[in-house]
């Protein structure tokens, strides 16, 4: 039979990075800057195994039952305190909802906020990831000129002047998927400032919030908000692992009750188990030395992609200068043939990502790539910084 | 600030369910004839600790990283041999994903098929979870009356020819909840024939259908689809455990193409741990053996809610007969008050769920109640049956 999909599968598309990352399957010498996945050597296999063991001395028909949709009471109340120490968050008025990662709350921000056609603000290039679950709840995103501080103010009060049904803007402040820019608390507050006088919410999305390498911690939006109009969300795929799914959205009790409620629809609650793991381990102080390691070991990456670009790319390519994070973003010269360097840099084993698979608006691909730093080595990616750069030098020139 | 929430969150209630059950938490004396848990005692608690020990002897890093959206190849090749075995289904042309829990796959169908309005036929009573995923995706629930051997053919085909944009019929096939009716082969064969000649498709729940204690197994809808109009649907909740949040669905390759690919939008994948536990303990020859344990069990239970209920309740009141599952479904005679005899039972310390959480058409309430034999212990069965049927003798006499 001939099937009649939904606007919303319509809409659906398989993932560029997927396939980009497919070749790595088929060409051995393949090195992918392409992938964002944490690094394996990041999960502290042995300490998970540990609390998971726990779970089945202290509560196995806790955790093999059903459980509260919003997700166990321990974890959130630890959530609580770790956000009010770290990100300034205050926890009055304020609740925890567990989600399946933190691409669950990607989905339930618009299913409970958007009715069909209204308008997601987001930065010009943003998590992919992000705008499928908009389309897929059958909004708008629609893209905000970013500059090496984040979004562009000016830009961004244009858009709320011009543009009907703006619902909320969605942003990755810290370490920004797939750029690397970080928005400086100055700017946080006049975006604040913005959401309250354009009457929008603000989706902080902030998974990589904790991996910074060097600078100080800037604020959180949460931190600011007086209104209930941020929606914080955060994720335990980078800093502990990312199988058991585990992330979280941290927002006023009204929007936690209503997310939770639809959550139900989704999964009916997330497993126990996840939460369990990561709350022991939180119980027993170990996260945060934890966190110390994986930061160590990123900074190393970090330098290495940085210096390597700067040894081997075009001078002709700007990059950005990411202070955490696991991603940096390469913009070729304003007269270049992206595709033709994307193309090249595949047929030299080196996997990057185009700016396009980034855009709102693909009739904006743009000539940039996002380079991850996070899951190579250290010897791949001075290699593969070699193969990229010489990919540059045969377009663009030393 | 006030919100502006989505129409799907404005559609989104707290769980009456869970607003009953909470109850026994404020009165010692209360038994619980409401929730649908399995029972905790069914839970193979030291197996699938072992079972999750190998995951960290074999494949901890494979675990602990993101896994492929579509679910594990392995469980996934398990499942389509299984499905052939138990259910008749043909592995060629169908596919397998593996979904958050039956739950996720309640969400995925209308969000891979419905648009805004679009109708979904329902049994006239049927499971509240699926009722509000449809809505949280803005299509339309519509029941159709339901006979002690299921939906009526006649009822289904006047709704198909009345109703435009009808796009699938919902059905809970073996052991309904909340009525605990079957559907005999000769029916499936002839809803079948309607969904071909309406041009709509079927959504088979079966989370049930492993667990019969009396009669003989129907052959599956999707085992008679020559079309691929049937999606298959299947949990691990009631036959291993409900933690691990792991179901799946079987349909053609086109239609998993299209639902994995919203599925990234919603979790990016379920945990692989939950798939492996699943895996090895089927690998191992297992699950036959322990369903066999679940039903003796279940067995017992359904025995002596229905005779307890034989001995108790007025005879003015009827129930249904299921042949497996978990629920029976008791009907008040025609001019009963249910709401009053829910009030009664309640303060006698019974908990029961009313028709109309179960109706999609809310005008319509109905005058009866599900009650459910899995979760409750044997002492508790009788005690409550008592309960249940002195309430019921109160307001029909014997």
């Amino acid at each position: 039979m001939e099937y009649k999909f939904s606007n919303r599968a319509l809409s659906a598309k398989p993932s560029r990075i997927r396939e980009i990352s497919a070749r790595g399957a088929i060409d051995p010498e393949f090195i992918s800057f392409a992938i964002g996945n944490p690094a394996y050597e990041t999960f502290p296999v042995e300490e998970i195994r540990r609390c998971n063991d726990l779970i089945y001395e202290r509560c196995p028909k806790y955790a093999l039952q059903y459980g509260p949709t919003i997700g166990d009471d321990g974890f959130r109340e630890l959530m609580k305190e770790r956000l009010q120490k770290i990100k300034g968050i205050n926890p009055e008025g304020n609740d925890i909802l567990v989600t399946s990662g933190s691409q669950q709350g990607l989905t339930l921000m618009p299913m409970t906020v958007t009715n069909e056609g209204d308008v997601v603000l987001v930065e010009q290039y943003t998590y992919m990831g992000a705008l499928s679950c908009m389309r897929g709840m059958c909004a708008v995103p629609v893209g905000v000129k970013v500059d090496d501080d984040g979004i562009n103010l000016e830009a961004l009060e244009e858009a709320c002047k011009t543009i009907k049904n703006v619902r909320y803007l969605y942003l990755i402040p810290n370490f920004q998927n797939p750029m690397g820019v970080t928005i400086p608390f100055e700017k946080r507050k006049k975006i604040y400032e913005l959401a309250c006088k354009y009457d929008f919410l603000i989706y902080e999305d902030d998974p990589y919030g904790e991996l910074r390498y060097t600078g100080e911690p800037v604020p959180s939006f949460k931190s600011i908000d007086t209104e209930g109009r941020v929606v914080y969300a955060g994720s335990f795929s980078k800093i502990l692992c990312s199988g058991i799914r585990l992330g979280f959205i941290c927002a006023s009790n009204e929007m936690i009750a209503k997310m939770t409620a639809l959550k139900g629809n989704l999964d009916s609650g997330s497993p126990v188990s996840s939460s369990l793991i990561a709350r022991y381990f939180m119980e027993e102080g170990k996260l945060d030395p934890h966190i110390e390691e994986v930061r160590a070991l990123y900074a190393k990456k970090r330098e290495a992609m940085l210096s390597g670009l700067d040894k081997y790319m075009s001078s002709k390519c700007t990059r950005t200068n990411p202070e955490g994070g696991m991603f940096l973003w390469v913009t070729l010269p304003e007269d270049a043939d992206a595709d033709a360097v994307f193309d090249a840099c595949l047929e030299n084993h080196i996997g990057v990502i185009p700016s396009v698979c980034f855009a709102p608006d693909e009739s904006k691909p743009g000539k940039s790539f996002r380079l991850c730093f996070a899951t190579p080595t250290l010897e791949e990616i001075e290699i593969g910084c070699k193969r990229f750069g010489d990919v540059t030098k045969k377009f663009f020139g030393e």
